[in-house]
């Protein structure tokens, strides 16, 4: 009964619906040990997760290697690689309502694995890396596309950025932050967000905790979508 | 009170001792966002850092980024890269009698940094890398060393690379592990080891808990050195 108290979502805003989420980082194998990855902790998608959840949602909660616990409620689907997280949305997505890509999916990944730690005689390396799928287009491309939320994380020119990437994946709204700024972003505990949506509006979400910003947020897309 | 019990020791068999151990993994940069790591969860480094303290020993543990809470009356020292854990660790080591170097140093970094987000324009990409301080070498090689132990995390010729870390980097004792065994080593809950000492003897701790395989490493230490 405690956990039937616990799963009950506080709201029913968006009952009936399935959010689809990715979070976190992606892993790529350089060998058995080494990989290249990135700085995300995966706090901003798992709030996003327990947001929509606890507004009454069905949520699927794609994931890289995060150490977060899963929120209550709440399907979560582990994975490393890019090309995993691209499986599993792909199996998932003509399901989905509303598919938020919030995961730092790894851009390249090395063009071959060694399938022995690479031993370190060499004074120098290269890694030569190639291109990962692009999880976020795919989606905006389906037919039957859901609802798409884009994140662009940048350094410099964030807004610049942001727009574009909200027109070539053919998002419905990107939520982008400078991830420059020591305190938010990337593996801190508050962010700070200004939503671009297709219509041309935007919003800003100032600093605040994380999923402070995932409520707002969530909210955002329940207003002006359905 | 309860604090200070938690901190008491439950042995006082290595009492006077510094113990100056790494654990964990480093990060190299690629750019704001990305780096190079290894899939070190730094479990053993502190079930070592544990159970040297709880024999009495004071312990400084020089951690690279892991989500494991620091073990009561531990000190610990947080550093990113190799090159931030080499700097702590000579800061430490002058005044250590045991150096255990169970972090899994990244051998190689990037050779240049970019101050902003890298575009993913490019269909492919080169990293070129460069090689890391090596800091179990350069504690191997001081004048007044303390006694080094080394780890070797190997998925083939384990025997071999161990000895020959071993003796190249003037130790007095390796662990070797072979990390391509999946229940055992990097990111698991157990280890196993075969300890290979500078006389020529050789021990196996049989796969366990990490923390009675640490326990039964800093005994090992304790009564062939002490």
């Amino acid at each position: 009964a405690i956990i039937d108290e616990l799963l009950q979502p506080v709201s029913q805003a968006l009952a009936g619906q399935h959010w689809l989420i990715t979070a976190g980082p992606t892993r790529e194998a350089i060998d058995p040990v080494r990989f290249l990855s990135n700085n995300s902790s995966g706090k901003m998608g798992y709030a996003i997760a327990k947001a929509a959840q606890r507004m009454g949602a069905k949520v699927t909660l794609v994931s890289g290697p995060v150490s977060i616990d899963v929120p209550a409620g709440v399907s979560r689907v582990a994975v490393v690689t890019a090309e995993q997280m691209e499986q599993a949305v792909m199996q998932q997505v003509s399901d989905a309502d509303v598919f938020v890509a919030c995961a730092a999916v790894a851009d390249y990944k090395p063009a071959a694995i060694a399938e022995q730690k690479i031993k370190k005689n060499a004074k120098t390396m290269e890694i030569k890396l190639i291109k990962n799928p692009d999880i976020l287009q795919q989606v905006g491309a389906l037919k039957n596309k859901p609802l798409c939320i884009g994140f662009a994380a940048e350094t410099e020119n964030v807004e610049y950025y942001a727009k574009d990437k909200l027109q070539r994946k053919n998002l419905d709204m990107i939520c982008a932050n400078n991830v420059a700024k020591k305190d938010i972003g990337f593996d801190s505990e508050e962010n700070e967000l200004v939503l671009y949506c297709k219509n041309g509006d935007s919003v800003a979400l100032d600093q605040n905790a994380k999923y402070t910003i995932a409520s707002d947020l969530v909210s955002e897309i329940k207003n002006r979508f359905f």
